[in-house]
């Protein structure tokens, strides 16, 4: 299991790191989470240089690709150089993207019909014609969008429901919890997770 | 306001770069967070290479001190080398620990009486003869300690709440919060926070 992180110029260190660490969790055979950048360092939206683990190209034949916020999505949206490099397919892929990460799904013509981000990209979205709900996330077929810094520790989970299923996810979400909230928080990150792990794709799929 | 966020070899992803981007999101003159390593570029548990942004002595000199957790804390505490290094100071300085961060708490003879940790830490802790709580944050004077990955979001606003104020922190906390569940979350974390803010170090501080 390939997972590509694609982490961008002024990208959002949250929407990155946590997703990368609760997935780094998986200790199963061939699982592999890889910061995924066009170059071989990036810069994050407060200052941080990571170097690249894999190049763009990763993401094409990852099972899983992760787009996560930062403070130059729009530009980077605009790079046709950049979104020329991207070639995912929803059928074989799961795709998912956090906050303002969504304007790509909407780029590469894959946003699902509805989704979440955060209130900064909500009314972009919105004229997309996408339906955008308030919830910390929302899948519809491969295609899962979440809103809000810290609900990539639901992006995260649902990644590993769909492909190890859900109580590996809960399993490895109890122990990144809060102590003294364990109980609480998985009860939460399952409600949350649960109902996005069989969302048919519909008819209008994308926006 | 000086902000170190100390980062070693082998660091959790999650401790270091929550905290650096919920502190990062403050907009105050002179407000600044760093990756604080003694080498110039450091891997993380997941092999995600770094870039410091400062040497180890801007701890020294630091408003806030934060040390998080990692796969190699216990070669950390033992390298004689490292821990001289570090000159700290809990009646000038704001000092934070993730985890098993806590490990260096006890190493610098500031380890608090009462403090919270993950479950692996735990029994080392208590070895000690400090009281371990199954909290998410707990603090004695200046020093604090937090307990599970994701309660860097705690340790986090705790910092901005003893420095710019309980609400700042609660307004950023509510920004990075997941999308539907904002006034939830606030609340939790000013429940979780707020009686922190005001522990006055007790006789037997240090363990």
């Amino acid at each position: 299991m390939k997972i590509a992180i694609v982490t961008l110029d002024g990208f959002n260190e949250i929407d990155s790191f946590v997703a990368l660490s609760i997935l780094g969790r998986v200790k199963a055979d061939g699982w592999s989470v890889q910061i995924t950048s066009p170059e071989k360092s990036v810069t994050s939206m407060n200052g941080v240089t990571v170097t690249a683990q894999q190049s763009l190209s990763f993401a094409n034949d990852a099972d899983v690709v992760l787009f996560g916020s930062g403070t130059r999505t729009r530009d980077h949206i605009d790079d046709a150089d950049l979104i020329s490099q991207f070639a995912l397919d929803p059928a074989r892929q799961l795709i998912g993207a956090q906050c303002s990460g969504a304007l790509f799904l909407h780029r590469l013509g894959i946003l699902p019909a509805t989704a979440t981000t955060d209130a900064k990209t909500r009314p972009l979205l919105a004229k997309t014609g996408c339906l955008v709900e308030d919830k910390p996330l929302i899948a519809q077929g491969n295609i899962v969008t979440s809103g809000g810094c810290l609900s990539s520790q639901y992006l995260a989970g649902w990644v590993i429901a769909r492909t190890l299923g859900l109580e590996q996810a809960l399993t490895i979400l109890e122990y990144v919890a809060p102590s003294g909230q364990k109980s609480t928080f998985v009860k939460a990150a399952s409600d949350i997770i649960k109902p996005q792990l069989n969302v048919p794709t519909q008819p209008a799929l994308y926006c």
